[in-house]
């Protein structure tokens, strides 16, 4: 446990601050703790940006401010005005003049931006390597990798140095790094939050993603952030209602192939029994199709849209670029306009023939990664490391669906292992519900810590305190 | 007015039926009109063919088969089991094993598929001169183009072979030669329809439609095809109301361009008095952010959707295909993955942008096509005599929405001009609501003919029996 830090949720900020406490000074501290040599950062809130913060709380009701001076980290490919944005490429670093969408509205909430993180360049990794600001080592073992692509978001928040942090998720990143540092990561569905301002990866796919110690910090910061912005797609994607069946019917895999030299297979045993326990009856599938649709997003055209978002600089400097990540956009060129609608047609069949899997369960229960390497063992097979990260994250936004990553216990060496619920599109507020549910029974077994083992969780913390939109429940009458 | 034929409409032929008729009789003297050498036709059902489809009606009860032996024609893109499919390209010829969706639905209905029809080439053009199956000529004078691309279906309807015929439409196909012919042509909202059995022309925006004389008979083909198949995308597009406002504010172009030497002025002022005259509102409107929409089709990467679809023809005989319609989808090969998707982001901001347009409108209402060239013109200019005719109907697949031709008057010199109805996605009802107003309007002006002048249009011939599906009526009461 972290003895300098004893803020760490969103209500112990809150306590703090409704007993008295200045932001000058709790935050003053936070920020004298950040060390420049710590590479989950890429920048830090300096005293003058401080004084900038506080001028602007100043102008805030806290009472109607529900995040006022909390702090928050985001991932640097997400904008926020006065702040460069990079994403961990300086070379291609531009001045945003105004805040991404989701940044406005918690910094609208009275959140305070204390820094931008680190993240596999252009948001293309699962591994938190793939940076020239550093690679970010796992907050449990400094031999391991964080995850990625947002690496520092999850970094700064299993540490206990920000309660909450923003990341993006297009094949896995704001859910494998949860999955490493014993976090929640909140994948919402694709489009329903506004995207203006973050830089894209797989622009038809990327979302923004939300880091917590707490799955009740979570659903508050992504009920905070909800909804469209100007710059969505039309029309909204649907929503659903905020549950699951009492019983639901969560498809797990055949054939989970887990890492068993990690000893992966038993917290999967352990969770399996847990959801049983909690009513949930477990249904073997075959995840052959879904397989088939994350080959399409590196083996296939999808790969041209991450080409398409760093056209300008490829076609320039490639050489500024991470190596690894040059290499894997750069696949982009064996595609032709004519592939990218082949993937297209063959993206909706294999939707259509997965469908029906929702008439079978409610919901997927997956490993959220099925194996965790080293720093050491990913820069030796860079690609094929990262790629075997992906298996349960990769296939999710491509086809619309909602994705809650839980902390799931720990290996018998102490590393943490994730466990992922996946729901239809719209399903959020539902995979939170269950969500909560699980926490409730890991509170009661007694060993559940909070990230990097900062304390033990208490009931308050699997209180799900607000939740992203749903459905209503509706009485429908046709007259007509 | 023809006089060998008087079963035009639907109602003519089932009161034909109903008065004792055999389709033996009715169906046979049909098939011994159809000569061999009108372009229209790429293939025509013989003497032994007729008699499997007599055995076929054998076994339906006609009071259950609300189109008993009612003769239609299909454009020869659309499978039909028994006919090869050729898209006017017979080395791309192939032999189906199953009817299309719509076809399906049709015979499953008793009517009989007499011929598949001439078109532009893999459905790439506007008019209808671009096959090796000969040009087809308008219906109302002969140095005219037909229009295209479902050059032959609209013909063999408008000469009242057949009572209604199946055409499709990426960009127009389904309602310039509806408007060249003085023929009601209904164009689905997109993926409103399945499209099984359809080869594709561009897949994702292609839609099957229905040419017929009268409104009623093209809204009951169009309740009878309505409604995915296995192979439609999820989720079906949104239904609307099956009504505009009692007053509908109508968007017209602020500068509609038409044709002044062939006096299209005229009919269009005439049209636009008729709407008012029936309390429509026009709202003049700035067209250019759909002419950029229209621009993408052709100017951007969704020609790589056509090819797409004749890739391994292109690939291996290029020869084989029609000049015009090779050079329009060999502009593809310039255009890479990510262009693909630049294309679709383009595409999803001018629809973002677009969409407030129907705060200030219920409808559009525009020129079917703004100028009609002879098959001499065409022939000087393919291309961009091509082009200009797809000025009203170009932008509208790809913004998802419904669209509505029908028969609008005359120039002074005796050629029909069409006037056409855009409305939101999933209001084809509506458009049709209006249509019958609209009908109604034109009918009691005393000199409505149906079709290449065949006969006057009587009441009934502007009754709507049926209509594809629209919203109930709903009154919701949100009760938690």
């Amino acid at each position: 446990m972290n003895p300098r830090q004893n803020l760490l949720t969103l209500e112990d900020w809150r306590s703090a601050y409704a007993a008295g406490a200045q932001p000058q000074a709790l935050l003053g501290e936070l920020l004298g703790r950040l060390s420049p040599t710590d590479p989950a950062w890429i920048a830090r809130l300096d005293q003058a940006g401080l004084q900038t913060e506080l001028a602007r709380l100043a102008t805030l009701d806290p009472a109607k401010a529900p995040l006022w001076g909390v702090p928050f980290a985001a991932k640097d490919n997400i904008d926020a005005a006065g702040w460069p944005t990079t994403a961990a490429c300086p070379a291609a670093a531009y001045q945003p003049t105004a805040d991404a969408s989701v940044v406005a509205r918690l910094r609208a909430a009275g959140a305070v931006l204390v820094g931008k993180t680190n993240l596999d360049q252009f948001a293309t990794g699962l591994v938190g390597t793939r940076s020239p600001f550093g690679e970010v080592p796992n907050t449990f073992d400094a031999d391991y990798v964080s995850g990625g692509s947002s690496s520092g978001s999850a970094s700064v928040v299993a540490r206990g140095i920000v309660p909450f942090a923003l990341g993006t998720d297009t094949a896995g990143s704001g859910r494998v790094p949860a999955g490493f540092n014993n976090l929640v990561g909140w994948k919402p569905t694709p489009h329903r939050l506004g995207m203006q301002g973050v830089l894209p990866a797989c622009k038809s796919l990327d979302v923004v993603s939300v880091f917590a110690l707490t799955l009740g910090d979570a659903g508050e910061v992504a009920a905070l952030i909800d909804g469209p912005d100007e710059g969505s797609p039309l029309p909204a994607p649907p929503l659903r209602p905020a549950w699951l069946p009492e019983k639901p019917r969560m498809g797990v895999p055949m054939l989970p192939e887990l890492d068993t030299v990690l000893g992966y297979d038993a917290p999967w045993r352990q969770a399996e029994g847990r959801a049983r326990a909690l009513g949930a009856e477990l249904v073997p599938l075959d995840f052959t199709p879904l397989f088939e649709v994350a080959a399409l997003l590196y083996q296939g055209p999808w790969v041209a849209e991450r080409y398409a978002a760093v056209r300008e600089l490829i076609e320039r400097s490639p050489e500024v670029m991470d190596p690894t990540v040059l290499e894997v956009i750069s696949q982009a060129r064996r595609f032709s306009a004519a592939d990218a609608f082949d993937g297209r047609y063959k993206l909706e069949a294999l939707a259509r023939a997965i469908a029906p899997m929702w008439q079978k369960v409610d919901a997927l229960m997956v490993p959220t990664a099925p194996t965790h390497p080293t720093l050491a063992e990913v820069a030796e097979q860079p690609v094929a490391r990262n790629s075997a990260l992906g298996r349960y994250t990769n296939f999710v936004n491509l086809l619309g669906m909602a994705a809650l990553a839980l902390p799931g216990g720990f290996t018998a060496a102490g590393l943490p292992f994730g466990v992922t619920w996946i729901a239809p599109g719209g399903a959020d507020a539902a995979l939170a519900d269950w969500g909560r549910r699980w926490e409730q029974a890991r509170l009661a077994e007694g060993d559940m810590v909070l990230g990097a083992r900062l304390r033990l969780a208490s009931p308050s913390d699997t209180m799900l305190r607000q939740l992203p939109a749903s459905t209503p429940t509706l009485a429908l009458a046709v007259v007509g």
